[in-house]
């Protein structure tokens, strides 16, 4: 459905599976052009001496409607025979490299290898995929999420795909982020949005490496939008990923109060899920209003029921003539 | 079949297509273990900053039984998804990438990446392949064939992919070569070779390139094997390829006896097709000895008979118990 003229302007700061989700939401929902999407690069990798977008490519791929449903990740029907061959010669191969995934990656490693900077790489990707948003990565200098645990320290995709979140994290660290600044329309994005949404991702790998990037924490502070956030926890625990357990390991406590404690600088309002309203009072005890929602993005609608109701949070939605199944709250 | 003990140590320097014809011919002729061949790595290039060896690559897939055999190339039954999402973004898609060629680029360009030599990344390539024969490259260090044409200079493979052969050739040069050195097992694979034989490759962009590696051509100067060459130019004409042509817009006379001149001082015989006998007196006024056979190898039967054909020159081939069909002179 498209919505009515007025809707707002909307940034959307994102990592991977779930914030695809709700970004899913806001594009279905109203008109995409007014959505901006800020994706984590703190997974970002070299792989064969190709440039891995991780993050950006699942909210590409799943924008696109090119992502393969089931997992969240990857592209539907994808192939895999380059990975095969890679693992009959002995090479790496526990990252999951499709085909036609392979084909971007190409792409882009062929473009930034030319001089040209992520952020315009990412725009013209974004196009030839006829996306109707704007989609940007967090800053275009390479920053990458490190996780320390008993052994030694990795790159975070090892953590989650090779070593499948197995290993107890000690330490999380952004390398290279004191070198980052913002993106190409990323602070532009956040002065000029109506609406600041930080999408339910992991807070610890998702949503603090763009935090983290000099000048966008204090241009989120600044911004006169009105600035939310969804849990990533419900009912104590991750719907899907290792957010609580790594929250557990680091000794945070798992709760959504943490997560909302970590953003409070720079939110107004944080969304619980309806499982976890008593937590509440001490979510506002924290200085910020609350909301509680359905936050379980179980299908499109749900996603869109979801989107819907931040914008109504906001008074600025001004619903269109269809309507939506499963609305929220 | 599988040849008597007795039978030669045979060094082999080939580009491509052609050359890998031949080299299929003694690999199943006799023990491919007496066999190495010396793979031209002038037309390598960096490709979506993946590492590209194609002449090597045609060699070992044409002895792993791999080659997609109707064009000499690539991987049979291969598939070209990356290349097709390649296409869609905007990027490179002259050359044709394959996927499971792909997985070779990726492995071999990840091992480089880590600082292992081309040599050994081969080694082991070759190893995983299956393959029976060593199967070097000319250098570790990149070489890279320049074609000048009107409107500026191309890699080589711009020339022979890109742009079909079809710009006209002023001139050949090969950057990098000054800086390389045999790779590892070259010069020792020349010095221990009883027969050395210059595959029917193009003479100008598959042979000149291994005969330019620095130490390569005076090796073979000093060589006690029998030193043989093969025309590439049947009856006036390459087989395949632009050889004659890029001849004769180089000014040079399309014709054998000119490319024996060009190999003079590193061979002891020159091999005429049997269509251009009338031209043994013109190559052995080069002071060179002739022999002529059919060359055109058409079938495996007809590899493994001009393979048979050139050991039986130098007098040190047992003939093996199975009949061969097409056998030479």
């Amino acid at each position: 459905m498209t919505a009515a003229a007025g809707t707002p302007r909307v940034t959307l700061l994102s990592g991977g599976v779930g914030g695809a989700k709700l970004a899913l939401g806001f594009y279905t929902l109203f008109d995409p052009e007014r959505l901006t999407v800020i994706a984590n690069n703190g997974d970002d990798m070299d792989l064969f001496g190709l440039r891995i977008c991780p993050d950006w490519d699942i909210l590409a791929y799943t924008l696109a409607g090119r992502v393969e449903a089931a997992q969240g990740w990857g592209i539907a029907g994808d192939t895999f025979a380059a990975l095969e061959v890679v693992r009959e010669l002995g090479g790496t191969d526990w990252f999951n490299l499709g085909d036609r995934d392979l084909g971007l990656h190409l792409f882009r490693t062929e473009l930034l290898r030319q001089g040209i900077g992520l952020g315009e790489v990412c725009r013209r990707v974004a196009g030839r995929l006829g996306l109707k948003c704007a989609l940007l990565p967090m800053c275009e200098q390479p920053v990458e999420t490190r996780i320390g645990a008993e052994g030694g320290e990795m790159h975070l995709q090892e953590y989650l795909v090779r070593h499948r979140t197995e290993p107890e994290v000690r330490s999380i660290r952004f390398a290279g982020i004191d070198s980052a600044t913002p993106a190409p329309g990323v602070l532009e994005a956040i002065a000029g949005a109506q609406v600041i949404v930080l999408a339910p991702s992991n807070p610890l790998i998702s949503i603090d490496p763009i935090l983290a990037v000099p000048g966008l924490r204090e241009a989120l502070r600044g911004s006169k939008a009105l600035r939310m956030a969804v849990s990533p926890l419900v009912a104590g625990a991750s719907l899907k990923g290792p957010t609580d357990k790594m929250m557990a390991q680091l000794g945070l406590e798992v709760s959504p109060v943490t997560v909302a404690g970590r953003y409070r600088d720079v939110l107004d309002l944080f969304v619980l899920d309806r499982q976890d309203g008593h937590l509440a009072p001490e979510v506002e005890a924290l200085g910020l209003k609350c909301a509680v929602l359905p936050t379980v993005m179980s299908d499109l609608a749900a996603k869109q029921a979801l989107a819907r109701a931040l914008l109504e949070l906001g008074g600025s939605f001004q619903p269109g003539a269809a309507a939506l199944s499963g609305a929220a709250s």
